[in-house]
């Protein structure tokens, strides 16, 4: 993953607008938000599935940057005070805290808008159709029945007695829907059938599971230090999480169900498809 | 402009998701932002504009739709109280106000977010090529060198000893920028030629102008029952404006020379035209 998230970074660096004139500073502060130390998760997705379908390398890293963008700019707003007031991401000031909070609404607006500027850009792929795709289906996988509903149900999931259900269904929306679109994004670039896109779609929605039940042991189980944020944090604010409804036991069990249920998509792809297999059984072991 | 305000009412109400599930909160959110009551100015822009070079109504409504969305998320997102801290809109409380801050945040992101949705669809325009020049030159007139980084310079015009060099650059990248697209949107549709889509922009341009001054005129002379908002909110809070810097009866013969300007490029397209030709002048005499 760290060899994607060079590439991403460098490509990032080149896209995003370089600061200057009297609105330097929304610039430097999507900058700021953007090169944070982030793991750079989706762009590897990005570039694994489209390495399956033999898209060029150059435009998935574009599209990458893009889908990164545009999950930078949702970790901005959700840190807001008026979210999740959340003073410290990976150790740092969030980006209210290091600019204020007007640059943060701004920045994280500005950062969605180039997701899309960054797709729609003959750059990316040569046919406008699969552009336009790319276009169309990030706006369904980030909109308000998407990940931006997610975040509506999570605001709500302090006061509302949430069962595993509904958990689901926050999880599938908030995080589940970029994770389908970075790995349908490469398939979409490769220009493949609807056959291939569903297997990746189901790949990452049981990921991305996998992805969040180990966050929330991770919550339960780590050090504030490993992490960068606090610990118990979700469960300080007494919302349910999968693991506090499961138990650690169950929970854990659950996981490793579906890291396998993920893994089998991909068996048609062999080899080819090596690091995406591994990918959710890594999760397993994560520390942070 | 009522006839195509209602026209596109129609599209937004059609294409707008209609609340529900567990995060239909949001859903609310952005119809009630929406069907505020607004004039549908950069609709009017669109739809005139594209009647010109002969695009189909029916894509027209449709990008006309998605920049009313976009301009939608740009009210709700500055009156946020970290902004400009508006309680009201139209005479009505503002989103962050009838909802709460971070459901106006997401409602805000999720407009943002359909704008581009709406314009990558097919139902926009038969072709791909055309559909993707709109995506990327809306994010263009948005994004951080466009209308958000107009808003950037405006956070900070209350500090700033500003004078009309930087007020300019202020307002057409804040409220310029979007008319621009909007009237270069019809262009786009119509798959117009460069130089036409360089009289669009020039007489959007010079009309926005025109647009801002009397609206700073009104802010200076008007009643709050007429505007629906304070009267000399920007002069109480110390913001220069052109009409504070020119003086009223100079900021007047601004405006009907920039009018005259803005009508001088639509010549070429004679009767066709008239609207687009008559609008700036109007403006001259608002009273809201």
């Amino acid at each position: 993953m760290a060899q994607s998230a060079r590439a991403v970074d460098a490509i990032l660096e080149q896209i995003l607008p370089k600061p200057h004139g009297l609105h330097a500073r929304v610039q430097e502060a999507m900058r700021y938000a953007v090169f944070a130390g982030g793991k750079r998760l989706r762009p590897f997705l990005v570039l694994e599935s489209a390495r399956l379908f033999g898209a060029k390398e150059d435009g998935a890293l574009r599209a990458a940057a893009a889908i990164e963008a545009l999950h930078t700019y949702s970790l901005v707003h959700d840190d807001l005070p008026c979210m999740d007031d959340d003073a410290l991401r990976r150790g740092r000031p969030t980006a209210h805290i290091a600019f204020d909070e007007a640059t943060a609404v701004l920045a994280g607006d500005a950062l969605l808008t180039i997701a899309f500027e960054i797709l729609a850009d003959p750059a990316t792929h040569p046919s406008a159709e699969v552009r336009c795709q790319l276009a169309a289906r990030l706006a369904q996988a980030a909109g308000s029945n998407g990940m931006i509903g997610g975040q509506m149900i999570d605001m709500r999931a302090q006061d509302a007695a949430f069962g595993a259900n509904e958990i689901m269904l926050l999880q599938r929306l908030k995080t589940g829907q970029l994770f389908e679109f970075s790995c349908e994004a490469g398939a979409i670039l490769g220009e493949a059938g609807e056959a291939d896109r569903g297997r990746l779609r189901r790949y990452a929605r049981n990921m991305g599971l996998v992805f969040q039940i180990t966050d929330d042991l991770l919550d339960v189980t780590s050090t504030a230090e490993k992490t960068g944020k606090g610990v118990g944090k979700d469960q300080n604010k007494g919302k349910a999480t999968l693991v506090s409804i499961y138990g650690v036991a169950h929970a854990r069990a659950e996981a490793q169900r579906l890291a396998e249920a993920a893994a089998e998509e991909l068996t048609l792809y062999g080899a080819a498809a090596a690091r995406l297999h591994a990918f959710p059984f890594s999760l397993l072991d994560r520390e942070a």
